[in-house]
């Protein structure tokens, strides 16, 4: 069988994440990343490994089975994602959660009038959290959901942080409340707020000489982002943050607590701690890509979640295999 | 829409698991419990509910969307789950790994030719633990799996210590190893032997003046079933037994510990705790049976597994409903 082709869009932490699962994954192969920068100033780590500019996508139609984009869910991916599924198969990590019906329309329009398939949502919330929030609820439907996300780095808190005046540079971390998390499992199906849920630390590399107790004032006080949460504020040295706080950990847990005769309690936990964020949604994307070539092959078109995709479609093992080995 | 009317085939723990979790699921509802026993002796759960001998199937073929099949892996499902699903669609709990193979060739063979659906293997494991092994696989490609089974009630390992001259009756708990567990979700990914990752727990009542030493030895020695394990015997009244004994929970845990660059790990973690076995199983299978019917009325016919069915069709809910809600 011929490998399925991936072209790369945009090569961020996520785009970087594709090519090293791509590398993991013998059936795939990479086809290029397409970035807007210079390609001359992009060097990436596959060897042989070509990099186009964006624009030139259209023509490499014919060398791409399926394209990734690795934008951002703010401005990239509703513009790219409709776009380009009029050319290719794409698969995205769209994650604004109020946004996906609108997305999804939007994606699905234009890949049924081109008779693409186009993924969206894939990672792990979106992505494997929701698949296992439907299962759980299909499976117990008298019941109830929780996630809880960590602990694990935000970017989008870190970015806010370092919006404050008088700081160079930040981490926040989401924490679950472990107490929550265990009267969770244990079937208390507890009633739980925004600040009973999680805490948030941030450890925050200030200008010399700022004013110290104001930065953590406006940042605990900051709406939506902390104001809600028990939060910690912790001044670093930039050397201790590069040390002690370069990676991108992340994780957290789905849980459904259900009920069903006589009182009897189940619980369906599905949990995920992960070094690397990124990495692990660039290996979730790439596993659907593969799907989107198999979906594509049978004809299908339109915009699809993880909840249309048959598990199978995931694996590179035929169902035999997946029988005799996994079932 | 009309509700999924549903056959329970086999009048068990899990006929009478099946028969509660339509309760809970307001689009089904119970088409009649059919059974082997005369069906005036045979006390059902569900007002109004009809009970019919196994015989009469045939004559309710229009009444039945879909049938459970509710019999033993050993000698029932082999022989039931092809014949029935020449007249009906059909969900098994078929449960022997190593014959998955040979009964789904079996069930497909008959389900096409018929133009019927046959869903085999679906419960917990096989079933939910067997998707989380594929998922897992997929996405982690570099990295190992682990099913651990337990704190639960093994049926079969009972009833083998309930084989032995005197013994009256007896309750065994398989307990995953706590340290092994931990271990994995470190990312340790230890080897490890039989004997490291279980252990088993026995409860026995004994008749009077039987000679208990012997007892122990010869279920610790039993082999397959205790032999390669850490077992223990204790001898417990038939009171004791009756009132600390008499639930039937389960549960487990499937972990891939994988792997992505620069030896970053991904535990992949997921965990059921169950009150009752047969309950959750059968909670499973309803799912499906909403599975199947939907498969059917798009014209899908043969035997599929878990790993066939888009997670979509699992739920009552529509694609819209479930973007917007769980996505």
């Amino acid at each position: 069988m011929s490998k399925i082709r991936i072209g790369i869009v945009g090569y961020g932490n996520i785009g970087r994440g594709v090519e090293a699962a791509i590398r993991l994954n013998e059936d795939c192969e990479l086809a290029g990343v397409f970035t807007r920068r210079d390609p001359a100033t992009v060097k990436i780590t596959t060897e042989g490994g070509k990099v186009y500019r964006i624009s030139e996508l259209a023509e490499h139609k014919d060398d791409i089975d399926v394209c990734i984009i690795c934008g951002g869910s703010a401005t990239d991916l509703p513009k790219q994602t409709p776009e380009l599924v009029k050319m290719f198969h794409v698969i995205d990590s769209f994650d604004t959660h109020a946004k996906i019906p609108e997305h999804f329309a939007n994606v699905d329009a234009a890949a049924k009038e081109s008779g693409h398939v186009g993924i969206i949502s894939v990672g792990w919330d979106p992505g494997m959290f929701s698949l296992n929030r439907l299962y759980g609820n299909a499976i117990l439907p008298k019941g109830k959901d929780y996630t809880f996300w960590g602990r694990g780095v935000s970017q989008g808190h870190s970015d806010a942080i370092r919006r404050v005046a008088g700081v160079v540079d930040a981490r926040q971390y989401t924490v679950p409340v472990e107490s929550a998390v265990e009267a969770v499992r244990n079937g208390e199906n507890p009633e739980l707020t925004t600040r009973q849920k999680h805490t948030r630390e941030c450890y925050v590399v200030a200008e010399e000489g700022a004013d110290l107790a104001r930065i953590e004032a406006e940042i605990k006080n900051m709406p939506n982002y902390f104001a809600d949460y028990d939060t910690t504020v912790t001044f670093i040295s930039q050397e201790e943050l590069d040390k002690n706080h370069k990676g991108i950990p992340h994780g957290g847990f789905v849980i459904r607590s259900g009920e069903t005769e006589n009182g009897n309690k189940h619980i369906i936990e599905y949990r995920l701690k992960l070094d690397s964020n990124p990495e692990f949604t660039s290996s979730v994307l790439v596993a659907y890509a593969r799907a989107a070539k198999r979906l594509a092959k049978e004809g299908v078109s339109g915009c699809k979640t993880v909840f249309d995709i048959a598990p199978a479609y995931l694996s590179p093992k035929s169902g035999e295999e997946l029988r005799a080995q996994l079932l």
